[in-house]
């Protein structure tokens, strides 16, 4: 089966929001009127951002929502998306459950697939992921101020668990192990909650290379510091028992470095509290304040005992370094 | 030198056209009013692509060239694109290099560097362009009506004979070998040429995996067939001299599925054919009329001495395959 008909087969579908989809030199994409094109592209590779054990379509799935949770921290709606992949050999078997598990997340974002590129070699996979989103309304990375309160969605620490398991440095019940594994291959993008925060978020981010790391982004690009007072939960430690679950520092690595977390970081005044929950109770997202934008530059964090923590978290060295 | 280091040494500069560039969660863009977004993306790979010992700086001028053609080939106007790019080291020469061949090429089609991906692995590149085209106006590949004329650009085949040069099927006087092997490693996008052809090109495509192969897209989704009367010049092949020079088969094979052309192919009504000779003439870039769509499906070649050719020419397998 040659390249052509494997495009034909599992990736191509009539488009129904773009003006042009896949099969010509290039796709056509056109924003309503008054909206910009949010774009975002993120390169996987075997070995590097997946185990080559990893389930078809849940590689299908990551793939793409690791694009949507960008479109997600910009607070843009997802449209369209191109993919490029790189196959070592044609397995239909593979292809059919990659495709069904990209396509299913496509298909729950109303985000077609308008083109693309196919070719032999070691597995690869880049998706660019389009969004909309008002002109002048994206939440960006420079928009923390002073006073400002620092939230996140969800919790932290759960997949950086599983690949902990994966690695054989924490032994965990099946079903903790299970849990944690679908947070580490199923990344839920925050599409709903990025979307209720346009105008009520002054900054944002997604989390993926852990908490600390990504906020450092936040901090540099609006000039500003922040003191983190309270850890996200972990929701999975506390059911974990025994191993890592004891330790106080391995935990708090997990939580504030472990990275692939896919929740949103983002600020909001004080003043915007109840529109930060209103924002969490529409779109379903647990949310957490967590800290405080300071003008003293640097990042500070408290432990769970109210003291400052002095040490270094472990680097980020998960597969996306 | 981390990743972020080495995104913001060598591929951050500040936007210019679009909204918001490197540096965020998304780049933003914004087509200017009545205006569509073309998007084309390719994926290369090493020794699949380009061969390990490619100069950096032509591999960074053709990574984004082969998009830049799809952009030319749909008549769109260059105007931003994202970089996802698997590195298996941090070679700063090789970078600077790279860098400066893409970005050589990007400013002379005032096309910005947008946003992208940085990861350690085998040597990948992804580049996906973004060009404007007004709604409506995108030369496609399945415009070509019954009757139109069939329209190539420039010259056909040299990038294959450099290509074979280099796997010794052919040994070729040195400056023909150079400036064959400027076609295979220096690609020059038809942007100009697809900007003249709108509103005068039926259809178009452009040559990347051999005329025959791509001109049968384009009789496919246009629904109709053509005959080639005309072999397009291989301008190298009159200097090479001895070796494939005498041999009429292989240079039709050269010429007709050599491939990584990157020239345009394209249909225009009979009454157009001044106005092809004028958006020539207004981009500077040669053009001949090598054949006929007709309505009888299926390619038919007419070889140099009026004959049909019934033979089977050697199959597509370059890098791209």
């Amino acid at each position: 089966m040659g390249e052509f008909d494997l495009i034909a087969r599992y990736f191509t579908r009539p488009a129904r929001r773009s003006p042009l989809g896949v099969g010509d030199d290039c796709a056509l994409l056109q924003p309503r009127p008054g909206m910009q094109l949010a774009v975002s592209t993120d390169l996987l590779l075997e070995g590097r951002h997946f185990l080559s054990t990893v389930d078809p379509a849940r590689l299908g799935h990551k793939a793409l929502a690791v694009n949507l949770s960008d479109l997600a921290a910009c607070g843009a709606e997802p449209l369209a998306f191109t993919l490029a992949i790189a196959l070592p050999r044609v397995d239909e078997a593979w292809l059919a459950a990659f495709a069904a598990g990209l396509m299913a997340l496509a298909d729950a974002h109303a985000c077609e697939l308008v083109g693309g590129d196919t070719t032999r070699g070691p597995l690869a996979i880049d998706i660019t992921a389009f969004g909309e989103v008002p002109a002048g309304g994206a939440l960006l990375r420079s928009g923390a101020r002073t006073g400002d309160d620092l939230w996140v969605s969800g919790t932290l620490g759960d997949a950086r668990l599983a690949l902990e398991a994966f690695r054989g440095t924490v032994s965990l019940p099946q079903e903790v192990f299970d849990a944690a594994r679908a947070r580490l291959e199923m990344p839920q993008p925050r599409i709903a909650l990025g979307l209720a925060l346009r105008g009520v978020a002054t900054s944002a981010i997604d989390i993926s290379d852990g908490l600390l790391a990504d906020l450092g982004h936040v901090l540099r690009k609006s000039g500003v510091g922040a003191t983190v007072e309270a850890a996200p939960a972990c929701a999975l430690l506390a059911a974990a028992r025994g191993g890592w679950a004891a330790e106080r520092e391995r935990i708090e690595d997990l939580v504030f470095a472990g990275g692939d977390d896919y929740e949103l970081a983002f600020t909001a005044p004080p003043a915007a509290r109840d529109a930060v929950q209103a924002a969490a109770a529409q779109s379903g997202t647990p949310v957490a304040r967590i800290g405080l934008i300071e003008s003293q530059p640097g990042l500070r964090v408290v432990g769970a005992d109210g003291r400052p923590l002095a040490r270094r978290f472990a680097g980020f060295d998960h597969f996306g370094a």
